[in-house]
């Protein structure tokens, strides 16, 4: 172990709940990770609490007009602020980062994360819209650079983890597993009237809204199939999804000869944060072990897929390709949005999404601009859909 | 893939559960598997079936008095035959093999064992008894050869397959996962009246009479915590045993971040003895997979260790270490042989091995020829319990 080196690491999105939770872990890492860099969009106050904690040499507030307020709050210390999003493009490029955990919200991670792949820094991957949208440019991009994208989520970590050590043995298949959120078993009635409110009680992890919307409507589970696709460099067919409520068993390998591996623990993101981090090493914490008897059980069923329409809608677009999945992403985020603003109901997002899905010009081989202009398409389509039913 | 080596193997005791096993699954190893040497107890019909098959360079039958008639009936084949347990521990020095899977029944597997991994040779170790009985002997001893030893048992296999890649990484705990036999849940007035045939009812795993029988008393999870011990350089307190009635979990790795690995999947012996033969690499076999919505529920649960006393007497004697481990394996060969021929009752195997080990001397540093001595001893006091009985 002598011969671990310090990571210094950038977080994009450092306020979120995976910021946050990144902070814990690089708190409990033994001085094994230090900040190098802190990013956060619109949350000065808490953006100032971790510099003046953590000390990074740097820090970039993206909303402008909160620049001046964050330099006031940090002019005693030695830290360096920066105003704008194309300021977190920049310095994620310097040499000082080790590697850069990206935990902005959506498609606003794409672009910092290929500035940080092209300037050759390895990635923790918790934005996981940039696999989503993008996944076949940033994996060419990343094998270019030789750098390594290490996955931040827990399925694609528990998937991770277990071919830690096997990578020359291929995957016959991979099964997500997913919780099945707040509205495992309900009626497709109960679920016209489901508030913001009820989607945001996700039965198992503390997250931000985004995702526990997207946990609700197992959206989640059907973008995580298109990252695992790019991560794992799968088949549509070898990606299965089985709805597992206790959240313990995280992911599961099957190889080829039959054997399957899975990650399990208490349902805790520090751990899959953490691993990102240390890989390939393991840095010993005093996080709450799991125990048997307290899960006697552990279930699996599969999804309804007819309530549970984005799994289908998302498998589409992965089989698709080309931008469809990018367009499948922003026409979520904003679905999402409209839910969470009661604009549209609970089951009309997938409606929604499914319109825009046959509304944008489908494009086979996208290039960087292609995807922006696809987002932008795809998110005015959808809006124009939300203002319709207004 | 190309560089893949050819291994020969040498299968001891090819011809109960394991060895028949094993041959299936070199016929299933696209070449990559080839039988050079096999050895059989004294089912020579089977013997010289498997040897036509397979066509070893070596065959041994270990009972002498068949010798003639195997070598007749393989006189037409360039097949060289010996007999007698000398011929196994001297042949297994050939330069010609590459790995020894040791599958015979018993205390009988440590002699070739040890002449093998003196020979230099790795260990493909189905016979857990060399472990419980002289495990540090033969940890030292693969040390100091630089050989590696592969656990088969389907548990120990599991542990071995979750820490693959993971080798630099502390082990904080392991759970051996124990189906608790045909008699989990019964009461103690139950468990009095057991016959033998009741007992040879495994719910999970077809295996030999012996492990049935241990499985039955779950003695055999007792055995595999002490065979874990050496094979995973741990401490008793890092063993944990956790009954698992699917048999789908085959055990679990808790490493210090209190991430959890587990290897899963159908039981199926021939999985964990492919892996053993052909680690690193796995090889792709068309053994029926395992399917979620066949075990719905995988459940957990504590041993009643009160009616299944034999867990923790091998707790104590893997605690008290020395030969008290071979004291114990000794007394519960004949404990289980006991049994079977309806001497003793089910309950009282636990009792005679318990005073086995009150009555042998303990050595606190055996040596081989103390091995010899703690067994041979063992099993008089032991018998001379059982004939008391009578």
């Amino acid at each position: 172990m002598s011969e671990r080196i310090k990571k210094r690491v950038a977080i994009l999105g450092s306020t979120g709940s995976i910021g946050t939770q990144t902070l814990d872990v690089i708190n409990n890492s033994y001085c094994e990770l230090e900040v190098e860099l802190l990013t956060a969009y619109a949350n000065s106050k808490l953006l100032i609490e971790q510099a003046r904690k953590y000390k990074p040499n740097h820090v970039v507030i993206v909303k402008e007009d909160l620049y001046q307020e964050v330099r006031d709050a940090l002019s005693d210390l030695p830290i360096k602020v920066y105003a704008g999003i194309r300021s977190v493009e920049q310095i994620v490029e310097m040499d000082s980062i080790d590697v850069v955990l990206t935990a902005m919200v959506g498609y606003a991670g794409l672009a910092p994360t290929i500035s940080a792949i092209k300037a050759g820094k390895n990635i923790a991957l918790a934005n996981k819209e940039t696999m989503v949208v993008a996944g076949e440019l940033i994996t060419e991009l990343a094998l270019e650079k030789g750098i390594s994208i290490y996955p931040v989520d827990s399925e694609h970590s528990a998937i991770f983890q277990s071919i830690v050590g096997e990578f020359h043995n291929p995957i016959e298949k991979i099964y997500l597993t997913a919780s099945g959120g707040p509205f495992r078993g309900k009626s497709k009635e109960f679920m016209e009237l489901v508030t913001p409110a009820q989607a945001l009680k996700h039965p198992n992890w503390t997250m931000g809204a985004k995702i526990t919307i997207d946990s609700a409507t197992l959206m989640n589970k059907g973008l995580e199939a298109i990252e695992a696709k790019w991560l794992f460099d799968l088949k549509p067919e070898q990606i299965d999804i089985i709805v597992h409520p206790q959240s313990i068993i995280h992911s599961l390998v099957q190889f080829e000869d039959g054997s399957m591996k899975a990650q399990m623990g208490l349902p805790d993101m520090r751990l899959p944060i953490q691993f990102a981090l240390t890989y390939p090493n393991r840095v010993k914490t005093s996080f709450p072990r799991f125990d048997f008897t307290a899960y006697p059980n552990l279930s699996f069923e599969q999804a309804d897929r007819s309530i549970f329409r984005s799994i289908d809608l998302a498998y589409a677009a992965m089989r698709k390709g080309g931008n469809m999945p990018c367009i499948l992403n922003a026409a979520n985020e904003v679905a999402v949005e409209s839910f969470l603003k009661e604009k549209i109901g609970f089951l009309q997002m997938a409606d929604m999404i499914e319109k825009v899905m046959n509304l944008v010009p489908f494009i086979s081989k996208p290039d960087l601009d292609a995807y922006h202009r696809t987002d932008c398409e795809a998110r005015s389509v959808a809006m124009e859909l939300v203002s319709k039913r207004k």
